[in-house]
C-alpha cells in the first residue's frame, strides 16, 4: 500500500492543520489523529487536533492525548481540515461550521464530502493502517509515541487481532509498531482491564437477565440498573459480546431501556448467520451485517416479542 | 532465530518419529505437534502423534487433529521421541515407559530429561515460534494446514496477542500464517465463542458470588453449581480473568470446590502487583508470579479470610 501523491503533497507543503475526528470516538480515531499529529509537528509543522467529544477516560494512556481538544480553535480563519477515521464535517460534528475537508484519510464507505487530497479505502483493517503508510510515505520514522498511538488504532478496530477485519498487513504493521515501542500488553491491560466496579456490577445484572430462545440470547438493562449500580449507558459497551461466547447463540439483543416503552436494542450476529442490519432495517434501524441496532416504543415484552417472532422466521 | 543444526540434521535423517506432547493439551501443544507432524511426514517421513489427554472438543476445528491418539503406538520398538511444548517424559505422562526424548522443542524451564538435539528457549512466546522456525529452515512450505496449526499455538499461548509474552516476533510470524492461509477470525471464534450453554449458566452464578475486599476479588464455584447446571471444572477455565478487567484489582481468586472442606484455589495478579507464586508457597502450592493456585482443607469462610489477611498484609 502507498499513500497517494496528492494527499501526501498536501500534508508536505502545508504549514498548519486543523486535524478532526469523529464524534464518539474510540481508539482508532483517538489514535489515528494523535499519530498523524505527531509526525506533522516532527516534520516543523502545527497541528490542532478537535475531537467534539473528550477523549475517554481508558485512552488516557495514549501518548500526547492532551493534544486533543473538544473546542474548536479561537480563530477566524481556520487552517486546512484534515477529517480523519472519518469522511463527512457531520460524523465529525462540524456540520453547524462552514468547515470543508481539504484532506480525509479513513477507512469508511465514502459519502458526501470529498476532496482532492484524499485517501479513502474501506478495506483497510482501520484508519491507523492508512495513516502508518502516510507517515512512513512523509519519511517520518516511527517513534514510540507514535508506535504506541497507531497499535491501538489497529488493536481497538480489530478486536486485538480477533475481528474478520484482521489481516497479514495489519498483522505485519502492529509487529513492526511493537519494534518501534508500543507495548501490546501494557495497551491490552488499558483497554481491557479498566472497568469501575460499578460498570462490573452492571454486567452482572445485565448477564442475569439472559434468555436464550433458539439460537438468540436476549439480555436487557434497565435505568433502574443504572442507578443502583451508579453507572451509565456508556459502560454498557461490548455487554452485548458477553452472550456470544455460547456456540449455540447466532444473535444476541440487547435491550436498554432509555425511557418510558422506550428501548435501544443492538444487535449482533456471527459470520455467516444471519444479516442483523436487515433486522433492524425492518424496526427503522440499520447497521452492518454483523452489528446493528435500532429504538423501539413499546413495553420490553412486547419489543422482545417482536425481534423473536421475525429471526425466528428467517 | 534460526533452529539448532543438530536438531535439524536428527529430524532430517530419521524416518519415524514418534512426537508426544504435555497432559492437559491446550493450543500450543496440539498445534505445535501437529505442525511438525505435517511439516516431516511433507518429507516423507513417517510420524505419530501422541498426547495422554485426548484433544478438547473445541480444538476439533484444529487440521490433521485426529492425528492425535491418546494412545502409545503397538509396538516393542518404539521410534525416536520428539518432546513438544513441554521438556521432560513426566510431563507428557510417559513416566511408566522406558522412552527417553532423542528431541525436544519447548519453551519452559529445562528440567531433568534432556538430549543432544534439542531446542529448548524459555524466551520464545509459544512451542509454535520453535517449531515454525524448525519449519522453515527444514526447507518446508507452510501450508494452510501448518499455518492454521500454528497460528492457533501462538494465538492461544499470547492470549491471542494480549499477555505479556506478546511481541515484534509473534506478530510477524502471525502475518506469515495469515497469509500462508491461517484464518485469524475463524480460529479467534473457535476458541472463545465455542461455550456450552451449560458453561455459560455457570458463569453466571460464579460471578454472582463476586466479593471485593481492597483490591481483591473472590469468586467461588460449588459441587452443587456443577450438578444444577450440568457442567464441571475444565468449564471454569479462564472464568478468574473476568474479575480482573476491574481496574482496582490486584488479585482474583477462585476457589472452587474438589470435596467436603476442599477447595483448589486460583490466583491472578496484574502485571509489577502482587507475586502470587509466593502467596501460594505460603500454602504448600506454587505456580508463576502472576497465575498461581493452592489447596485448601478448610471451609470456604475460614480459607477465604486467610488467604485475605495475608494478601492484606502484602
Amino acid at each position: 500500500m502507498k499513500a497517494p501523491k496528492q494527499l501526501l503533497d498536501f500534508l508536505l507543503k502545508g504549514k498548519h492543520f486543523l486535524i478532526a475526528t469523529h464524534v464518539n470516538p474510540e481508539g482508532d480515531a483517538i489514535g489515528s489523529s494523535l499519530a498523524l499529529s505527531i509526525a506533522l509537528e516532527s516534520l516543523g509543522k502545527e497541528t490542532f487536533v478537535y475531537c467534539k467529544d473528550a477523549v475517554p477516560e481508558f485512552y488516557k494512556f495514549l501518548p500526547k492525548y492532551k493534544k486533543v481538544s473538544a473546542s474548536l480553535p479561537d480563530s477566524k480563519h481556520f487552517p486546512p481540515l484534515i477529517l480523519v477515521d472519518c469522511n463527512n464535517t457531520d460524523r465529525a460534528g462540524l456540520e453547524k461550521t462552514t468547515l470543508m475537508p481539504a484532506a480525509i484519510i479513513d477507512h469508511h464507505e465514502p459519502g458526501k464530502d470529498l476532496c482532492d487530497a484524499k485517501w479513502i479505502d474501506p478495506k483497510a483493517s482501520a484508519a491507523g493502517i492508512l495513516v502508518y503508510h502516510v507517515i512512513k510515505d512523509l519519511g517520518v520514522g516511527i517513534t514510540k509515541a507514535i508506535a504506541t498511538n497507531l497499535y491501538t488504532a489497529i488493536a481497538v478496530d480489530t478486536g486485538i487481532f480477533r475481528h474478520n477485519n484482521t489481516n497479514s498487513e495489519a498483522m505485519r504493521i502492529a509487529s513492526e509498531l511493537i519494534a518501534a515501542g508500543a507495548d501490546p500488553y501494557m495497551i491490552a491491560e488499558n483497554l481491557y482491564e479498566t472497568w469501575s466496579e460499578n460498570r462490573f456490577k452492571l454486567l452482572l445484572k445485565v448477564l442475569a437477565t439472559t434468555e436464550i430462545h433458539n439460537s438468540i440470547a436476549i439480555t436487557k438493562v434497565t435505568l433502574d440498573m443504572f442507578e443502583e449500580t451508579g453507572s451509565n449507558a456508556a459502560d454498557t459497551e461490548n455487554f452485548i459480546n458477553f452472550t456470544q461466547m455460547m456456540e449455540s447463540i447466532k444473535v444476541s439483543a440487547l435491550f436498554r431501556e432509555v425511557g418510558k416503552n422506550l428501548f435501544k436494542v443492538s444487535l449482533r450476529s456471527k459470520k455467516e448467520t444471519v444479516n442483523v442490519a436487515k433486522i433492524a432495517e425492518m424496526f427503522g434501524g440499520g447497521g452492518h451485517k454483523q452489528a446493528a441496532g435500532y429504538k423501539v416504543s413499546s413495553g420490553f415484552n412486547t419489543a422482545k416479542q417482536e425481534l423473536l417472532n421475525i429471526l425466528c422466521s428467517q
